[in-house]
């Protein structure tokens, strides 16, 4: 059951505003079933809405139209549908009584911009009505178009609430799209496709999807069922053909992020943490940080951004910093075993590195970068090299020091370093 | 001069992924004086990819495509434009050796995936490439066509360095719409609207345009203008009228954060700063550490997640917790006066809160959020209550703590608390 979705505004264009319209309706539509091949911005003017129109109508079963529908002079929606559709416009006493009890509840008078939106194109039928902007449906040459309002709340409503019901009614037995995100760290978008080009013999009418997400890369896979029910057993069996070609790169499986898989875990295995950061500057800390409860497992830490603030607050020895340098994996030691100690805690982790852009050398470019996680019966570090600026160095490195973690936890061996 | 802009994967008609590209490149494009009339969004098979270049074509002078130009299997841009415009693929040796060259430099093998993105169609000119996925443009029936990665950084940067100048070069004598962005933080939109409402009779032709960017707010003043030259007086002088209006509440003009301001402010007045962060759990660090030479201004901090962190890295006195609680002026004080003197820093910020969902009580709910700035002079605090969410609490803060900052090196009241 294939449709398109026509968002108008001239903000959409210009780039004023981002077009979370379509992309929330989009995402909607899908997990119903209810397949979107296109999605359409337009500007608020009649060549630019008729032509989208007239096109989508050539090869779609329904259209989600939103926005132009309000009050004010640009809002100019109804008056192209009505011409480029050739149905005059009707004043609707239904919805002019719930535009001026609305407009009372609001303590604002009808006004001519009002009874405007009363309105609508012959033959539409009106949605049920969330605040003053209400929708209305149409049936056009066996297409169903919905005229939704372009207030992402009024929209998502209507959307929800009425015209995804209406069209599964319309069309029974639509089977759903189920999709599964699977979460890989440590592995590249060209190194995964090559570790899962014989998946395809082996995965049935799975549909996947590859999407760096840096410094993650998240591969979805989308199986069509007529039930919910029927495919969540044949996504577990491919989500365990990835896993096993992927093995411990593969980190989470849905929404959760890689802070809420290390608090997870850590929860499980009853274990405080505790950071020393250099060229993170706070980031493991806000990462973690992030996520509600984090107090049940992250103690605090020690930003020491500066070589005198490694001595001074983390007693990192001159010596080391004088003949190994700040970036090297005697410093990292030295911080992390640190950080443990001075916060009692299970497993001290800390970052050193340069995120650049200056401070690299022909030794240490921009983007070395040295771990080292020190627990009660040992301290493990190693240095990788990162590419990418200086965000890039700094969210990489963060992301790697709540692997090491994960790693660590899970008994698994750390990423290859230089 | 009109144009349009395709952005191409499944992954945006079935609502996975929010088209950033589309509004990026329209704004970019509107700003240059290229109208973009139309965004479409459609998925990586022949028939919907084919049916927008057609569609596109009839009526548009550019097109900008993005997507599908990566290694993997569902990359099918290039084979689609091959055969949509009847052009064969031919392999780019040039491109062949970028791409062999920067996956060296990545340590990874070239393998057939990667080789894969060297052939491009008949014709077609590879733009300057950025990482291993390169651009390129094409020209047929006077339509001039430019085909750009879909990873963010990489569609920006072309855009930016290749297509818009070589577009503006194509059709001279074009408008430039001058846009000049105020951000805001403090004052709410409503009251930014209130304090703004006279400025329409004193701004000739400019369009002004609000933008909730949490929490900031960003005011955009834009002025069509035949030579950049001759519009900056007029948004320098509307500029002052609204700097007039709004007072220290602006913090920044055009592109510049929070963070590069209070850097800029601290290196100008040769201070040096530290910070304890409890609730923020490092966030202010990470925001001050993100601008490069950071460490000119920037020591290190401390983040006392817990009570512990609290007593044993920054001598919080046990009676002050006891007595006034985490989440208190004292306390806050306490924490800013330890890591300026343990770090010999100029200035110490400190930041203790109820970040939430958990942890509120009757008088002191979640979003309650103490501050402390401690200098050679004096120690200030005070208390402030923010909405939100926890994600929203944490943003918020660490932004007043970094407004502290800058309101304290430029001689400035705070804003008021509770």
């Amino acid at each position: 059951m294939h449709g398109e979705i026509i968002t108008i505004g001239n903000e959409l264009t210009s780039g004023m505003t981002l077009d979370v319209n379509g992309w929330y309706a989009s995402g909607r539509l899908s997990a119903a079933g209810l397949q979107v091949t296109r999605l359409t911005s337009v500007g608020d003017d009649y060549r630019s809405v008729s032509r989208a129109l007239k096109s989508a109508m050539e090869c779609s079963r329904f259209i989600i139209v939103t926005g132009g529908l309000g009050s004010t002079e640009d809002d100019l929606t109804i008056e192209i549908v009505s011409r480029a559709l050739n149905r005059p416009l009707c004043l609707d006493k239904g919805l002019l009584e719930i535009i001026r009890r609305h407009a009372n509840g609001q303590g604002t008078d009808m006004c001519r911009s009002l009874e405007k939106m009363a309105w609508i194109p012959d033959g539409a039928r009106m949605l049920s009505p969330e605040g003053a902007a209400c929708g209305f449906s149409l049936v056009e040459d066996h297409v169903h178009l919905y005229f939704l309002p372009g207030i992402p709340e009024q929209m998502r409503s209507l959307l929800d609430k009425v015209v995804i019901p209406d069209l599964r009614r319309l069309y029974k037995k639509l089977p759903v799209t189920l999709c599964r995100t699977l979460k890989v760290y440590g592995l590249n978008e060209p190194r995964i496709a090559e570790m899962l080009q014989d998946l395809h013999g082996e995965s049935g009418n799975a549909v996947f999807g590859f999407y760096p997400r840096f410094p993650e890369n998240h591969i979805t896979v989308s199986l069509i069922s007529e039930k919910a029910r029927d495919g969540a057993p044949e996504l577990d069996r491919i989500e365990e053909l990835i896993r096993k070609k992927l093995g411990v790169a593969v980190f989470a499986t849905g929404e959760e992020s890689m802070a809420e898989i290390v608090g997870r875990l850590l929860v499980k295995k009853g274990l405080c943490v505790s950071v020393a950061e250099s060229c993170t500057g706070g980031l493991i800390g806000h990462l973690l940080t992030a996520i509600p409860g984090s107090s049940r497992y992250f103690l605090g830490g020690i930003v020491s951004y500066s070589n005198d603030a490694k001595k001074e607050l983390l007693g990192v020895r001159a010596g080391t910093l004088k003949q190994e340098g700040a970036v090297s994996n005697k410093t990292a030691e030295e911080m992390a075993e640190s950080i443990r100690r001075r916060l009692h805690a299970d497993l001290g982790v800390a970052v050193s590195g340069i995120a650049g852009p200056d401070g690299g050398s022909k030794e240490k470019p921009v983007g070395t970068v040295h771990f080292a996680l020190a627990s009660a019966q040992e301290t493990l570090s190693q240095g990788y090299r990162f590419g990418g600026n200086r965000a890039a160095v700094k969210r990489n490195s963060a992301t790697m020091a709540l692997d090491w973690i994960r790693r660590y936890v899970t008994g698994n061996t750390f990423l290859p370093g230089i």
